[in-house]
């Protein structure tokens, strides 16, 4: 009998690979060998892993029947070889890189729609959906029926670290610059990110859309079964770190009962609920957090059938890291 | 005939009051003679006008009857009295304070219902609206009836100057502490604001909401004269020293005609329109001006009478100091 499975890891130089790993080490994931990978830029480098230095290796060298369970991180156009080199290897792959269509993927948060997971074959390729989708999910599951849910309005804000490392350098430096009253030179952002809030946290379409903010409508549809729920959504880019924070209005077709909607909140897997009067933040509560933190819930002021909510989430570590982890669990129960 | 009116600030030590002062020079407002006014504590202090400081004064000690205009600022008690005596006195009162319920009080954003202070009395007191409300009222007022407006969902995201400049300091002193790593203590804002999202601006009523945020749908109702419009808002405290950035949701009752839509936002008074691809930003554009800023105008990926958009506006300046003044010019007209 197996003491664990192969895992890899493509795209490990990375703040959600890193995170990755350490998850893995936190959970006791059930690892018989941990292949680290990259790009030939990042081949040499070490992350810790249950005491010892792991080397990353050049992905495209990768014999990926090594590996029975694969976890596809970053942006990277090597991720879609990757998909298939693995996937004609026999592997389970989770994939976070937000590549992939979301109707031509299964989205998964654990919490959420898990027991999906039971159903699929051996060779299967699921998402890990964007962090956002993966908080609003949590949040919305376990309300969605009681509010007779039909839109969501959400405006996220997004730390610098959904831009990886170099997002949280950037707002680092620019912030420094400021204070020292240097002129500011743009890099990552493309202007003054640093004590300001920017519209727009990615390039948009045509349509005046970033990719990201139409896989949201998309993967929350999915998650919460419901093809056609309208949403609305911004992403923004805030001057923070780590951590995301969503401001959340949702349109129910019946009266919200305030006590009752707490209580199923309170019920909740993967959510921590703050009552009115307190309110969690992102950098406060929710970093390096397995849950969500949901709070100032409240009733319209307008409309009884709308409710309000604010959601924090660590964008790094729960909306990637953990929630790819959980459902990694998930894949390989019947290998142990 | 009179070359001026005598003009009163109240509250003239603080980032509004000042700000007031320089437009009252900028836009060459007929003044006869400017009183400075304000508590105990700030008597002595100067401000710049016309190349000269002036003395600000106690504003207890002050006779009205020197004034015909009185601009009330900041959030102190003293105000209220102040209003009864300048309106005993005859004068004209331009209330910034945000103190008087918005029902007992003409809110006024010269872009958007100037006329209406043709009609009024002498002695009357009306109210600069939150600037919130007045970026909101100038960029929906000019589509409004194209897209049958029924509810508006909007995320304000408030700079620390909407404390005044105790909050300005607060950001300043607790990015240097975290920068140079040393522990916060977190004093204006209860809470770590740098690099930080919080979830609310102000205490919240047992329902759930700020006196400011059921204070913006109430001018906005006024402003926009439709008693009956859903708004559902959330103001948010940002990591950022000035300018405010409204992430706005509109749902109207037709399908939105995006041409038009753009077309009668260009024309409009106070607006300045971004087109899609770029967008404006609080720091960037917006601080300084005399204008809004309005970009990422689209409609809903889900809802085609969904229109989404954004709004960046110098809440000092364009938000309060600026749009007083503007108000003070209609209000005295007659007397020039």
């Amino acid at each position: 009998m197996p003491t664990g499975v192969g895992v890899a890891v493509v795209g490990a130089v990375s703040l959600v690979g890193e995170a990755l790993v350490e998850v893995l080490e936190e959970r006791a994931f059930p690892v018989a060998e941990l292949h680290l990978l990259d790009g030939t830029e990042s081949v040499g480098h070490t992350v810790p892993f249950k005491g010892r230095n792991l080397r990353v290796g050049e992905v495209d060298r990768f014999e990926f029947n090594r590996a029975q369970l694969v976890f596809l991180v970053g942006a990277s156009a090597l991720l879609s070889e990757c998909r298939v080199k693995a996937l004609a290897a026999g592997c389970r792959v989770i994939d976070l890189s937000a590549s992939i269509p979301v109707e031509q993927q299964l989205c998964v948060v654990p919490e959420v729609n898990g027991v999906l997971l039971d159903a699929l074959p051996e060779q299967c390729a699921v998402a890990s959906p964007l962090p956002e989708s993966v908080a609003l999910a949590i949040a919305l599951k376990p309300i969605q029926q009681q509010l007779e849910l039909h839109r969501v309005t959400v405006t996220a804000c997004l730390p610098v670290s959904s831009h990886g490392s170099a997002g949280v350098r950037e707002l680092a430096r620019q912030t420094s610059e400021l204070l020292n009253a240097r002129p500011l030179e743009p890099r990552v952002f493309g202007r003054q990110v640093a004590f300001n809030m920017l519209a727009q946290a990615e390039a948009v379409d045509a349509q005046g859309y970033g990719l990201q903010e139409r896989r949201l409508v998309e993967e929350l549809r999915q998650l919460l079964d419901m093809p056609e729920l309208a949403v609305s959504v911004t992403f923004v880019q805030a001057p923070v770190f780590f951590g995301e924070s969503l401001v959340v209005s949702l349109q129910g077709r019946v009266e919200a009962d305030m006590q009752a909607l707490s209580a199923a909140l309170e019920a909740a897997q993967g959510v921590e609920l703050v009552e009115s009067g307190d309110y969690p933040t992102a950098v406060g509560d929710a970093v390096g957090q397995d849950v969500i933190y949901v709070g100032r819930v409240r009733r319209g002021i307008c409309d009884p059938r709308e409710v309000n909510l604010w959601i924090v989430s660590d964008n790094v570590r729960k909306g990637a890291a953990l929630n790819a982890v959980q459902s990694g669990e998930l894949l390989i129960k019947d290998y142990l």
